[in-house]
């Protein structure tokens, strides 16, 4: 049995430590900043996550951050970051102050990093600027953390440039719920990560923008060419960020894409535009005070997709899908997308 | 302005008919002993079709293949096979009958063929049963009828050995709402579509299979990771038919996977198996006197993934949701498949 050490003990931090327990190891869940309300109600006999609703097994120990110390992280054989992106750069300066003995490190965060001319992953951004990391793992895949909590089957994919390490961490976590595979494409698994949030924005909004106008009701062809265009500009942006094509036609990509639409802020985000509002409508009413991922990957990719041509769209040539989502974020516009610039003509 | 003759005034080649003749094409719809009283609807003035209710475009005449003459198919610039599949073999005694001069025809019928020990696609047993066909066409892709009858964005691969013949094709159908890509992968495009029938019965089957337990209602996580699976099993059996593997991740494969589990008869069968009733119970019941395609291609491939062991699942190694899917519809028993098999240990 091992030890394994999460930081951040929001929703997906905190139901990785599900399987991982029910495996029998040793979980020190470290809450946050954030976490202190969720902290305390689970330090309660019989506590639960305020967003989980699903009691924690034996064998986790949640604490604050304040307690955390050095001994904690040498003890670990790996660490887990579940931070949220915008904590990203407070969970290296804890890598830094507190991990002293180099050790393989998780990240559950997702994000792509604008740094003027160039778009990276946290694959690539992060492991220079920790002092002590062994080897990065990105763990990527169609996972909503109140499922896995509540050991619903759930299909998971840990990426790492040394598969070994890869291997060796998904045999301390795979249980009969948590299916894992293991790539060594880090940096497609990172990018494909962001990616299906910004992606689900637009396939939501052609679910809900065009109806059946004889009978009323949902479509399905506009949102099924839509979902497949996705999967192909992802694929070709995974391949410019460093990633591997097949990466994105896999758990990462289409499997994160598919549950991504299904529901959660980027997907609302989607159904908003596809009702002819605008980002900055659905931001003041129903995502108000929401964090919703796709904005900053819209904003990140949109001057990254270098343009063909001074006009405005088609403007990003191969992106249409991505360029219609990235107008309506960046121009505060309606979103325009009827599967024009799919086909060969 | 060219002439496309229609065999099969069912829903698919009706709603053909539209794009034909949005683009000023003469259209030929000619039904067959099936769709009498479709062509009579037709027929009459603002004529339409009993299951598409959309009004078909002047240019398109409706007629019975009784009236069906060599003359017409001379003055075809392309034939379409709109018939399904347990007509495939009555439309290919009407070509050998009618077809005087060589000609690409494209086929909308979807279905493998099982031949003793081999498992062979429209793509390659059909050309060869016909004496004059020059260029098999398939046509695959995320396509309901209906809404491509209504003008709904649709996308659609159209796929031939020669892709200059699938690319005049398609230049000759696609409009501002149907949208064409080409390939040369004509194998994989008639595997894939009849693969996406079987697998979305398993992954419906997982959409209604695991439900919320605490809050009810439907989960995500599983049916992200059976699509997921879908498509690589997909992959891999479409290489095994002589296809392509990319194929199964584009418009005939993810994306008609896509919009078949969003509904129909495959998808109707799947909810039944995840209520853990069985395939007689559900053909007895919600589907009497339906025509389920995926179960012949279970059947179909029941005998054709090779057995690892004697034993029962996962017996057919490498193919665990698509073992799930066949044990239950051979053996007519519940469907069983919790994600197990898809992971690396």
């Amino acid at each position: 049995m091992a030890r394994i050490l999460i930081l951040g003990a929001g929703v997906m931090g905190t139901a990785l430590a599900v399987p991982a327990a029910d495996n029998g190891h040793d979980v020190l869940l470290v809450g946050t900043h954030l976490d202190g309300a969720a902290i305390a109600a689970m330090r309660r006999p019989g506590g639960v996550h305020p967003k989980l609703d699903a009691p924690l097994p034996a064998g986790v120990d949640p604490i604050d951050f304040q307690e955390l110390r050095p001994a904690h992280f040498e003890e670990a054989a790996f660490v887990v970051i579940g931070v949220s992106s915008p904590g990203i750069a407070w969970a290296v300066t804890q890598l830094n102050d507190l991990l002293e003995t180099p050790k393989p490190v998780a990240f559950v965060t997702k994000g792509l990093v604008r740094d003027s001319e160039n778009l990276t992953t946290y694959a690539q951004s992060v492991p220079p600027a920790v002092g002590r990391m062994r080897d990065f793992i990105g763990i990527g895949g169609p996972c909503i953390a109140r499922e896995l909590a509540n050991r619903l089957p759930t299909a998971s994919v840990y990426a790492c440039a040394d598969t070994k390490v890869a291997t060796t961490f998904a045999r301390l976590m795979q249980t009969t719920y948590y299916r894992l595979a293991v790539t060594d494409d880090a940096t497609g698994v990172e990018a494909c990560a962001a990616l299906k949030n910004f992606f689900a924005i637009g396939v939501s909004a052609m679910q809900t923008r065009f109806i059946d106008a004889r009978r009323g009701g949902a479509t399905r062809n506009p949102t099924a060419g839509a979902f497949n265009q996705a999967a192909r500009e992802m694929a070709t942006l995974c391949d410019r960020l460093g990633g591997r094509r097949d990466t994105a036609f896999d758990l990462a990509g289409i499997g994160d894409l598919h549950v991504t639409v299904g529901g959660g802020r980027n997907s609302r985000l989607g159904h908003a535009l596809g009702q002819g509002r605008t980002v900055s409508a659905a931001m003041s009413a129903e995502l108000v005070g929401e964090t919703v991922e796709g904005i900053d990957t819209a904003q990140a990719l949109s001057a990254w997709i270098p343009a063909a041509s001074a006009g405005k769209a088609p403007q990003r040539q191969g992106f249409p899908f991505a360029s219609a989502i990235i107008d309506a974020v960046t121009d505060d516009a309606p979103f325009r997308f009827d599967l024009s610039g799919t086909g060969l003509f």
